[in-house]
């Protein structure tokens, strides 16, 4: 057992979780507390401190989500390995997400749709949103009849830049800042910047329609496993890749965080090999038990990554909106080639622009995120009392769906089919794995954003319903 | 010297220029009158008819412009040789537009900037557009949480299908209409969709956008030279492409409209060799001089053209929302891939779609067509009284932009710098050359539209300042 001496008296508005997680978290990160240490239990560090139990056990409970810290059994909390770089004091990120598409024909009417890509359409801050174009269009009326420059509103990748200096940890200038259309225009874009790359890693299972991206592009795709427990980031050091799309955030779509000590070898990994990481940041702005893990941008010292963010969760996906953070050694070749791009909308450039910089941004995120905790809550609660242990929830804790697996015998499309019998669309995400493994219990996924509470409730009441002869 | 009888008297609102126009069009390009025809003076048909000469002169010029008859001098006009087929009956087509963006960096700043890709931002029509985003915000607000369909609200498509069709004889469903966010996102879709084709012929002097998407896409270019006078559609014959991209209705950057003839040859080529040709009518909606010549679209039979417009003339550039419409034959594919595709805001294309719909689309053109006309004819009467014959201009009476040949020994640069000098900004588009050509005086491209008539005419006298000791 270590004893660490915690000084959580300081002057700080930040919560008490927050300070201790953090001061845990950088002895760890920098090696003052060595790997695989036996930490001061709860009680042991609420008797030194002097405080109530919770804020102890929430900051272990992050430290264990981001993999700084796990637990065994009957012994308590253990130091990961961290190797040995020191992390630098980034000051918590919080944010972004990416244009998530569903599986196209909607062939039948659903009364209740899980549609993992579908966001709160009651919270969208409709009269703040129009006072934001009108402005727009009053203000930039002389630029109205000019195309613009084709990276996005200098203005807006400005305000951009900020935000996700504050929020994510991202550092960046604006001109790294790329306005785009959706992660289909962003890969399209990466793969006319990046030249010299046939091998491509992806997490499997992993987000379809990049994967259709880069297949189209003519890379080799090379498929890393992925589950709730791990990534074989060893497969990754043995291929051949040079290039690999991550959502290290909330994995796509088994819902798992990347832990800090993988995310440092990603990087030690690209490092090495030159090699380039594509982080899809789609929904990092949704944690709903602590604070997020820093993106893999804010610890990249060598311009190995590219951070995607979007305003498809967070906001809208109605906008088509997303923004793509490039290295500093991209800049000459982008300069050269920005006829190629594809730009949203100047007006709602500028409106967005307006809608951060007047604080609307960071009010209608808290909103947000308060708002989809509440459902997030709710719905895990719901299934847990309608399913019990017939239904295992894994990935939550962050994002807007999370993935069940059901103990039954039959497939996944059979359970799709008796959940459509009673007008519920649920998922099997079958299309996210380039070589689909039947194994184990099938695995379902539930987007809970787009419904409400009720519906919501609903729902999972007619899915019960619909399962409840074929559970075992 | 053949006789024709016209009835010009039937009951009809379109005016007598447009009557006369259509009744010698069609027996032209049905063969009722025979290629190399001599055709009836303006004279005799004034007689004939009884009725003023301007109708027949007009008739005559179009027919001329658009390629049925052609004029020797002291003789008359003749009839072009239109080979077999008879035409459909279309109804005179008129209108569309492409993303067309500037050489981009503005390191100086210009008093006066006559940029192609700049239109007239007083006539914008603000409120209008204010009144469609805030309607289509509150009538899709139960939508705007869902990503919606990548190919483009269905609304828009059919609106767009109804002008198209009337206006540009394009015949289509809204199915194989594509909403995109330019033509980048367009050739993206098609790099996509097309399998198997190699090469891509291409107009040399061409839309360097274009050229660099399809380089970047791997395409081998094979370019067709092109001029105010020809474009060398046998070079096309004897090459191995398989696809072309053309812009029939105002070439860039030379202006040129494709004639009928050629136009037939063309979509012969492409039955013969089952080839595509892309129809880029990025602004075709503009032409000063009688009707438009109807589409590569709009008589093609067998689903050989892919027809590209855009708001971006027509509207703003800062919408930056394009169209395509696809042949039958790709839309298994389309529905397949859709998740790749890059679409503009659903809230845009709603307001877009009520814009239509409610008739301000087709006012809005109307006052654009009017107003454009008379910069068109302003900038060219300015020309000429400050230049006279030291300026030769072409590539006009369409479109937003006209080419100048400058008699003189300089070359391009020195024009650009010189007018540079007195701020002006005036482009030469050497990079629109695959293989720029220097034979000869240079040309120079104005555009007009997003000047003020004042600043049009200060600009034009500010350049005669600044070349006037150079011209020969």
């Amino acid at each position: 057992m270590f004893d660490i001496l915690l000084s959580i008296r300081e002057e700080s508005e930040s919560p008490l979780y927050l300070r201790i997680y953090k001061q845990i978290r950088e002895r760890i990160t920098c090696g003052s507390i060595l790997g695989n240490t036996r930490l001061p239990s709860v009680k042991a560090l609420q008797l030194q401190l002097n405080i109530s139990k919770t804020p102890i056990e929430t900051a272990y409970q992050m430290l264990s989500a981001e993999g700084f810290v796990y637990s065994k059994p009957r012994s308590g909390y253990y130091s990961v390995n961290m190797g040995s770089a020191c992390s630098p004091g980034i000051d918590m990120p919080s944010d972004a997400g990416t244009l998530q598409s569903p599986e196209q024909p909607m062939l039948r009417e659903y009364a209740i749709d899980f549609h993992p890509g579908s966001v709160d359409h009651d919270m969208f801050p409709i009269r703040t949103w129009k006072r934001m174009l009108n402005l727009a269009l009053e203000d930039y009326s002389r630029s109205i009849g000019k195309s613009g420059d084709m990276m996005g509103e200098i203005g807006l990748r400005r305000a951009l830049a900020d935000y996700l200096r504050s929020s994510r940890g991202v550092a960046c200038s604006p001109e790294q800042i790329v306005i785009g259309t959706g992660i289909s225009s962003s890969m399209d874009l990466l793969a006319k910047l990046i030249d010299g790359i046939d091998h491509v890693a992806y997490e499997e299972p992993g987000f379809k329609q990049v994967r259709d991206q880069l297949l189209s592009h003519g890379y080799r795709l090379i498929p890393i496993p992925v589950d709730s427990e791990s990534f074989q980031i060893q497969s990754l050091e043995d291929s051949k890749a040079h290039m690999v799309y991550v959502t290290p955030s909330h994995q796509f779509p088994t819902g798992r965080v990347m832990p800090y000590v993988e995310r440092e070898r990603l990087l030690h990994w690209a490092n090495k090999g030159h090699a380039y990481i594509i982080e899809d940041d789609y929904d990092g702005e949704f944690r709903y038990f602590g604070k997020p893990i820093p993106s893999l941008q804010s610890i990249d010292r060598h311009g190995r990554v590219i951070y995607i963010g979007t305003f498809s969760k967070a906001f809208t996906p109605a906008l088509r909106m997303n923004y793509m953070v490039l290295p500093q050694s991209f800049m000459s070749k982008l300069t050269k080639m920005s006829s190629g791009l594809s730009c949203p909308s100047r007006i709602e450039q500028w409106a967005m622009q307006a809608f951060i910089e007047q604080g609307h941004w960071y009010r209608h995120i808290r909103r947000m995120r308060n708002k989809y905790r509440r459902k997030h809550d709710q719905i895990i609660e719901c299934i847990r009392a309608m399913f019990g242990d017939k239904v295992e929830i894994t990935g939550h804790s962050a994002g807007l769906h999370i993935q069940i697996t059901v103990r039954t015998e039959l497939g996944a499309n059979d359970l799709l089919m008796l959940a459509a019998d009673k007008g519920v669309r649920v998922y099997d995400f079958r299309q996210m794995w380039m070589k689909p493994n039947d194994a184990g219990y099938p695995r379902i996924y539930l987007g809970f954003a787009g419904l409400s509470e009720s519906d919501m409730d609903k729902g999972i009441r007619l899915l019960k319903e619909a399962w409840s002869d074929i559970l075992i």
